[in-house]
C-alpha cells in the first residue's frame, strides 16, 4: 500500500487540474435549458474512466445520459458498486458568489465552485484511487462498477426505469457512494441513516387576473394571502407538522441513539456562527441534531406572487406559487404523505381559490445495519485514509438511489462522506477542501483493499 | 347649454384622439425608471391647458412635475380646484394584455391602454369642459384651478410640501377629481368615503446564505416559513385583522348607510362572475359591498423568496420579503397602526430571524359630508351628464390628496368617478368606456355652470 499512497501524493495537482476541468462544465440539471453541459460532462467522466482502460460507455435513460463503466471480476471478492453523479445545482443566487461558479477558484486550502463538493469532487476520489491501483498493482482486489448518472439534483428522473432494466448488468455485493459530509474537519463519519424526501409545488389561482386592492381588497380571496395561510396551517412555529397522520409511521430515534448523538463534540453556538444566525428554533423536545438528522421536518423551498419589484403597487395577486419540501424518516411512506397532504390542503382551500398540487418527487428515509462486513471495513480504510476513526451518523439530505440499490439490486449502501457541512452544497460559494479530496482518494484506495478481504460466493 | 352640449358632440372624434395621444406616453412612476416618459406626459398637459390660453406651467416638487395653470377669478362664484395625475401604475403583467398597454386600442365601444380611465381618460374630461365653455360661452361660470401631478401611484411623493407650500396659489372653496367608478355602467355614483391606505414591506433575513434544505432544515429558521406564518397571524382566514388595537377606532356603518348599501342594486354572482371566482370571502357580518367600502382590510401585494424557477431545489432560503398593506377607514390613524404593526410583528419574530419593516405610505380614511350645496350642484350636473340621477357610494380605494386638501386647503373633495369597476384600473387591460368618456366631459361642464350658481364671498 505504500506504493499506492506515494503514487496518490504524486499525483495530487494532476487531480486538482482534472477536478477543475470537470467542474468548468456548468452541467446543471433543473430547467433543462443546459443540455449541452450535462452532455459533455458526462462525456468527461466517460473519457476518464476511458484512460483507466475501462470501457467506459454513456447509456441513455429517458432523462439525461448515465456514464457506466466495469472493471473485470475478481474470483471470491466482492463486486462493487460505484454511484455518483455529474449533474448539480442551479447557481443562483449569482451575485452572492465570490468568484463565478464554473471558474474554479483556490481560496485558503479549498476549491470554489457549483459541484465542488456535490458531488464531482467526491465522485473524482473513486475513479482516482482504481487508477492509483491499476498503476502500481496492476490490477483491481475486487470488481468495481461505475454508474454516475446526471439528473440527481431534480430527482434522477429515468434512473429507477434504467436500474430495473439493467439489474443483471449492475449486480453487486455492496455500493459505495460518496455525496455526503464528514462530522467536523478531520473527523471523517459514516452516514448510517438519510432522510426520505417529498418535494410538491403548490399553485393558487383566485381572480382571473390582478385587482386594485383597494376595489376588491377584503372581499375577493387573496390567492396570496391564502398560500400563507395554508403554508401556516401545514406546521407550527416551532416546526411540528399539522398535516393528519404524518406522524404515525415515523420510528423513534432509540435511546442508544440519542446517546449516541449526545455524544458527538457538536458545538450550537458554533453551529450558529457558521451559518450567521443569532439563535434556532425546530420541533420541541428534541436537539438540534436529531431536528437535522433524525426528525422529519417541512420547508418552503421558494414561495412566489403579485408584485415583487420596486416601489409599491396595490394590486390583489390573481395567483400564488409554492414549493416546499418534507423531509421524511423511516418508516414515513412518502405516497401516503403526498395523499394525507393534498387531502389536507384541500380542506383548507377557501371559496374563491382554485389549488393544484404537485408532487415534484419523493423518496422514504433509510437505515443501513451498522454491523455487516462492508461497514466494518469501510471503518477501517476511512481511518487509514484519514488517520482517524470514523464516527456514526446520520444525514438530514435524501440519496434516493440508496433506496433504489436496496429495492432494485437488494443490496446496502456504504455512504462515506468526504465533504463538510459547511461546503455550501446547493448555495453560493460552493467549496471542497483540496485536502479531504485528497483524503478521500486515499480512504477510496484503501477501501478496495479492505473489501477484497471479503469472502463472497460467486453469482 | 345646449351650444356647449352641441360642441361637445362635435369633438368627440377629437377628444378620442387626443386621449390616445396622451395614453402613448407610458409615464410609469414605480422604480422611477421612466423620467422621460413622466416629464413628457406633463408638458403633454400643460400644452393642452395652453390651448384652452391658460398659463400652464410646471411646477418641480421633490419627485415628478405639477401641471398647474388657472383660469381668471370670477367675482362671487366659487374657485373649483380639479385635481388629477398624469403618471400611471406598472403594466405588468405584459404577457396578460390582448393589446400593448401603451398602444391605445379601440374594442367594443371602449378604449385599452394603461392610464385609460386611471386617471389620463378622467382627467382629461374637465380640461374638454372647460375648453367647451371657453369656445362657446367665451368664458367659465366659476375659476378653475388646475392640479395634476405625476406620482399618485406611488404615494404623491412630494405633493404634500408643493401643497403646504403653495396653498395661497391653490386656495379654493371646493376640490373636484375624477378618480374613481360609477356604481355601474350607466348608473353614476358620487363617492362620498375612502378607505385609508398603509403599506408595508416586510424583509426577513435568517442564515447569511441560502442552505441544504437536508442539512439544516428544521433545525435552521427558515424566512419563508417565518414569513408565512406572520402574515397568517396578522389575520385570520376571513380577513379579520389580529393587530392589537385595529379596530379601536374604526367608525362603525350606521343602520342608515347600511340600508342604503343594502338598496344598492349589487348582483354578487355578477360580481364573482365578473372577476372569475366561484365565491368570495371577507369579514364575518359584512356584505361583500360592506367589506369593499366601508371595512379595514389586508391583503398582501407581493411575496418573494427562495428558488422561484423551473424544477425543485432543495434550499432553506437565507431571506423573504413581503409587500402588504391595509386598507382603512374613519378614524383609523395611520401612524398608531404603523406602530401597533412593528410592535406586533416583532413579537411575531422568531429566534434566528431579523426582521425590517418599512412603511411605504399611508393615509386616513375619509367621509365627505352629503348634503353641502357643491355635493347637490354635482348631483344635478351628473343627471344632466349621464341621464341620471347619481347614488352615493364609497370606495375601498385610496385617494390620499383627499386628506390633503381638507388638511391643507381646509376644504371637501368632490369624488365624481366616470370609470366603471370592470375597468382593470392597475390591472393587464385597462380600459375606459368612449360612451362615459363623453358623458363625463357633459357632466363636467355641466358641473361648471351648477357650481356658478353658488354664492361665496371673495377672498
Amino acid at each position: 500500500m505504500q506504493d499506492l499512497d506515494r503514487y496518490l501524493n504524486e499525483q495530487q495537482a494532476r487531480h486538482e487540474d482534472e477536478l477543475c476541468a470537470l467542474l468548468r462544465i456548468p452541467s446543471i440539471s433543473a430547467g433543462g435549458a443546459h443540455q449541452a453541459a450535462i452532455r459533455q460532462a458526462a462525456e468527461w467522466v466517460a473519457n476518464r474512466l476511458r484512460r483507466l482502460g475501462l470501457p467506459a460507455e454513456l447509456l441513455e435513460t429517458s432523462s439525461n445520459p448515465v456514464v457506466y463503466a466495469a472493471s473485470p471480476p475478481v474470483a471470491g471478492a466482492p463486486t462493487v458498486l460505484v454511484y455518483g453523479h455529474y449533474d448539480v445545482q442551479p447557481p443562483d443566487p449569482l451575485d452572492e458568489w465570490l468568484s463565478p461558479p464554473f471558474e474554479p477558484a483556490r481560496r485558503d486550502g479549498n476549491i470554489y465552485a457549483r459541484g465542488a463538493t456535490d458531488d464531482k469532487g467526491q465522485l473524482l476520489t473513486h475513479i482516482q484511487s482504481a487508477e492509483a491501483w491499476l498503476q502500481t498493482a496492476g490490477r483491481l482486489p475486487v470488481q468495481l462498477k461505475f454508474l454516475i448518472e446526471g439528473a440527481e439534483e431534480t430527482g434522477s428522473a429515468g434512473l429507477d426505469e434504467f436500474v430495473a432494466q439493467e439489474s443483471r448488468r449492475l449486480a453487486c455485493d455492496v455500493v459505495v457512494i460518496s455525496d455526503s459530509s464528514q462530522f467536523a474537519p478531520g473527523q471523517p463519519a459514516i452516514t448510517y441513516g438519510l432522510k426520505g424526501l417529498a418535494y410538491f409545488e403548490l399553485r393558487l389561482t383566485g381572480p382571473h387576473q390582478d385587482l386594485h386592492s383597494g376595489s376588491f381588497g377584503g372581499a375577493v380571496t387573496n390567492p396570496v394571502n391564502c398560500a400563507a395561510h395554508m403554508m401556516a396551517s401545514l406546521m407550527n412555529k416551532s416546526g411540528k407538522i399539522r398535516v393528519p397522520g404524518f406522524y404515525d409511521d415515523v420510528v423513534p430515534l432509540t435511546k442508544r441513539e440519542r446517546r449516541q448523538l449526545a455524544a458527538l463534540p457538536f458545538d450550537e453556538s458554533e453551529f450558529m456562527q457558521q451559518i450567521g444566525v443569532d439563535g434556532v428554533t425546530g420541533e420541541r423536545g428534541y436537539t438540534t441534531l436529531e431536528r437535522r438528522w433524525a426528525r422529519p421536518t417541512c420547508d418552503i423551498n421558494g414561495i412566489w406572487g403579485g408584485y415583487q419589484g420596486d416601489g409599491a403597487k396595490t394590486v390583489l395577486p390573481a395567483k400564488a406559487g409554492v414549493k416546499f419540501s418534507f423531509r421524511l424518516v423511516p418508516n414515513q411512506d412518502p405516497a401516503q404523505i403526498a395523499q394525507a397532504l393534498e387531502a389536507y390542503l384541500a380542506s383548507q382551500c377557501p371559496p374563491g381559490i382554485r389549488m393544484e398540487l404537485t408532487c415534484m418527487h419523493s423518496a422514504p428515509g433509510i437505515v443501513v445495519p451498522l454491523d455487516s462486513p462492508y461497514m466494518q471495513a469501510a471503518t477501517r480504510a476511512i481511518e487509514q485514509g484519514f488517520g482517524r476513526a470514523p464516527v456514526f451518523t446520520r444525514e438530514g439530505g435524501s440519496i434516493p438511489v440508496v433506496n433504489l440499490f436496496r429495492a432494485q439490486l437488494g443490496v446496502d449502501t456504504l455512504l462515506l462522506g468526504w465533504g463538510l457541512d459547511d461546503d455550501n452544497a446547493h448555495s453560493p460559494n460552493e467549496k471542497f477542501s483540496l485536502l479531504d479530496f485528497q483524503r478521500g482518494t486515499k480512504a477510496s484506495a484503501h477501501l478496495w483493499s479492505e473489501l477484497g478481504q471479503i469472502t463472497v460466493g460467486d453469482r
